[in-house]
């Protein structure tokens, strides 16, 4: 066994009663994983949390002392946010601290310049707990996939907006009245703008797609677009289809650059990934050499986060000894390796697509709009058309394109939306083979 | 960049095509990964192999030159069987060097042996290829959930068994029928016992024990069960009560010790890992922080087990510098905290049942079967009892029993089948709610 490591952890809100709750109650299976004795001897938090012991333990309300405190070796940053924790962390690496992070939004903006500082003093900055909460998906991407050349990964990695499209499908609810069960379980925010419109997920698909890719963070390249819009007959409408509308992420290298997109998609009902229901997580990763493989497990919570923490700290211990080159780098691949690629806009992006208008239900109409898409490229592979109900005058009209480039479609669809036979705007969802 | 690292590569079969294909592919990936250059500086095998191209490469028909090499580092043993492989890793390790294996075999026969050796002379010994191929399930366990106790993993850890028991469900077909076509696909081999009796998936399955519960590798107590005896109506039957028929590797920690079991087992059809079709992989790992995390890919193959082995050289690179004590342990745990634990034998499991029998059409067996079974504290949970067909004696009854240990199951079944109205055996299938 080899000398304590001396753990301060910062914050003390849900992740944080999780990871120390686990360091208190698994401390044996712990220190036997990480070879050395890991003690947690300085918490710095504003306020207590009932749901964590803290007897015994030091506790200070100014965060910073803990910092501060020379006789920590593994200063774990869990306050949130991207102001005082950028400051937090960066005190941290100056005083030479390794850090242990589950903060997505502080890797996704300030990653950069975070692991160029830790690069500068020699430290390791870990941050598994900051994508897909418990799934330990940055190591399986950083090294068990390291042999890989990542072609592309696609996840479900936002809890919140997952439960909310399985309520929709499972009980055919409409997604505001969903929303509002969920802020009342606790599952969204009051102000659900993070997760619904994507937000949370672009934080973690830049630091995935950095990982897969050996590309700097970029936040402000992500393509992000909600679920605010998906209505309940596009839930039925996709499952007539064979497919389920999952909100994903998505990084692919393609010839000409790298796609980084959140946005709903329709999935075929086959792929495993499209059975992940709830609150669950999930993310494919589809390297040259292994195929496709899938990584499934709770996406946030305070044990299941805190289990990828502690994780962390394990790790940040057994490396301790070794010297800075031989740790593995902060982006999986080495610091020369890391560079620029280009980020395709979105409408230079090539995909297939779900469109639903509303036509008069009247004959030509449906030739017309086959006639544009047609005429611009674009073939049908499925179609729903249903009758008209006694008295209504526009029907429903559900197609699946092949695959185009976005911006051909987009054109194409001015077109069927200047008809006069269309209610405008038609219903677009991008659609994933996912093979 | 650290200095250039050797790379000796014992055998060309499969797995060993695949290696060298990616490490010569991949290598600005892979040496950008490693943080140092990998070079293939031997190749030991008897033949050649007509998908991997050696040219510029050294290759020695007597696999023990490579062994004896002083330039290597590493030592890739990829050759299979329990015998000169043993040999090789052993003397592998005397000579001081590092050992990447893909051998479940070896591993489960003989792990004890090498990691002692291992840990004498300080080398590292390591096997992410030998469970699950391209899945890094192995690291995911060790590191990824070094958080957790263990409380159960439930593992889909045989393609050959996976696609039979996919097919038979998809198609309807006979066991003989779809094991035939699996040996022309070459999924099985000409002798498939070892894939359809479970004996691969045990040495699979024991491997992964140790690491979750930290005890030592020991084969001979895995109870293995094939699924050679699954009828076509077990499947549909199975269906129609909301389950599907998997061939599973469990391992769970109960109060009085731990379970090792490979049978074919009912998953209600709503998990994810019931979804899990055709040669593909999965396994489900349930920690006590974490909660479940499931994780899927290809389970063998050339590049998808190549994909392992890489990572394992890899890693192995990327602690040259370490300490050894340093060094993740073999098991997961250090020495000190590996203990053995009892082994339940399988009358001592408890578990559910599908039990599904022969019973003559006529009143008053229906009710001395449930006797039995109340008399026994069995309880019944669903039933199917069908109506006889024209002309038939006997009606198959299906029954899905409450958790019961399972001597006392044994002992009521053999009441029942001494019942004159039942033709014995009772067919019985161990039901898992993987919750």
């Amino acid at each position: 066994m080899l000398k304590p490591v001396n753990v301060g952890i910062c914050g003390l809100g849900t992740v944080a009663s999780g990871t120390v709750n686990i360091l208190l109650r698994n401390a044996a299976i712990i220190n036997a994983r990480a070879g050395s004795e890991l003690q947690i001897i300085h918490i710095g938090a504003r306020r207590d949390n009932a749901r964590c012991d803290t007897a015994g333990l030091r506790v200070s309300r100014d965060i910073f002392e803990v910092v501060d405190n020379a006789e920590v070796d593994i200063v774990v940053e869990l306050i949130g946010g991207t102001t005082v924790a950028k400051d937090l962390v960066l005190k941290a690496i100056a005083n030479g601290k390794h850090v242990v992070t589950a903060n997505k939004a502080l890797i996704a903006h300030h990653g950069n310049e975070i692991f160029a500082a830790a690069r500068e003093k020699g430290v390791t900055v870990a941050f598994e707990a900051a994508v897909a909460g418990g799934i330990p998906i940055i190591k399986a991407l950083r090294e068990g996939l390291a042999a890989n050349r990542i072609e592309w990964l696609a996840g479900i990695i936002n809890g919140t907006g997952n439960f909310i499209l399985t309520e929709m499908r499972d009980k055919g609810r409409a997604f505001d009245d969903v929303l509002k069960e969920a802020q009342a379980l606790g599952y969204a925010e009051a102000d659900p703008t993070f997760d619904v419109e994507g937000i949370d997920a672009a934080h973690k698909l830049v630091i995935l797609a950095s990982l897969a890719f050996g590309i700097p963070l970029d936040i402000k390249k992500v393509f992000t677009e909600g679920i605010t819009r998906i209505a309940p007959e596009d839930v039925v409408y996709a499952e007539e289809l064979g497919y389920r509308i999952k909100h994903l992420g998505i990084a692919r290298r393609v010839e000409k650059g790298i796609e980084l997109r959140v946005h709903p998609t329709l999935i075929p009902e086959k792929r495993l990934i499209a059975n992940v229901d709830g609150v669950m997580n999930a993310i494919v990763v589809k390297g040259d050499a292994v195929g496709p493989t899938l990584y499934y497990g709770p996406g946030a919570g305070a044990e299941p986060t805190g289990s990828s923490v502690v994780a962390d700290i394990i790790d940040v211990a057994r490396t301790l000894s070794a010297s800075p080159e031989n740790r593995v780098p902060y982006l999986g691949f080495g610091d020369d390796f890391v560079t620029e690629q280009p980020i395709l806009p979105i409408d230079e992006i090539e995909t297939a697509y779900y469109l639903r208008m509303s036509v008069e239900d009247k004959p030509g109409v449906m030739s017309k709009v086959a006639t544009i898409l047609s005429d611009s490229g674009i073939s049908i592979e499925a179609l729903i058309q249903k009758e008209a109900k006694d008295g209504e005058l526009f029907v429903p009209l559900i197609l699946l394109t092949n695959i185009v480039q976005e911006k051909r479609l987009e054109a194409a669809l001015r077109e069927i939306e200047a008809l006069e036979s269309i209610v405008a705007p038609v219903m677009r969802i991008r659609l994933e083979s996912l093979k």
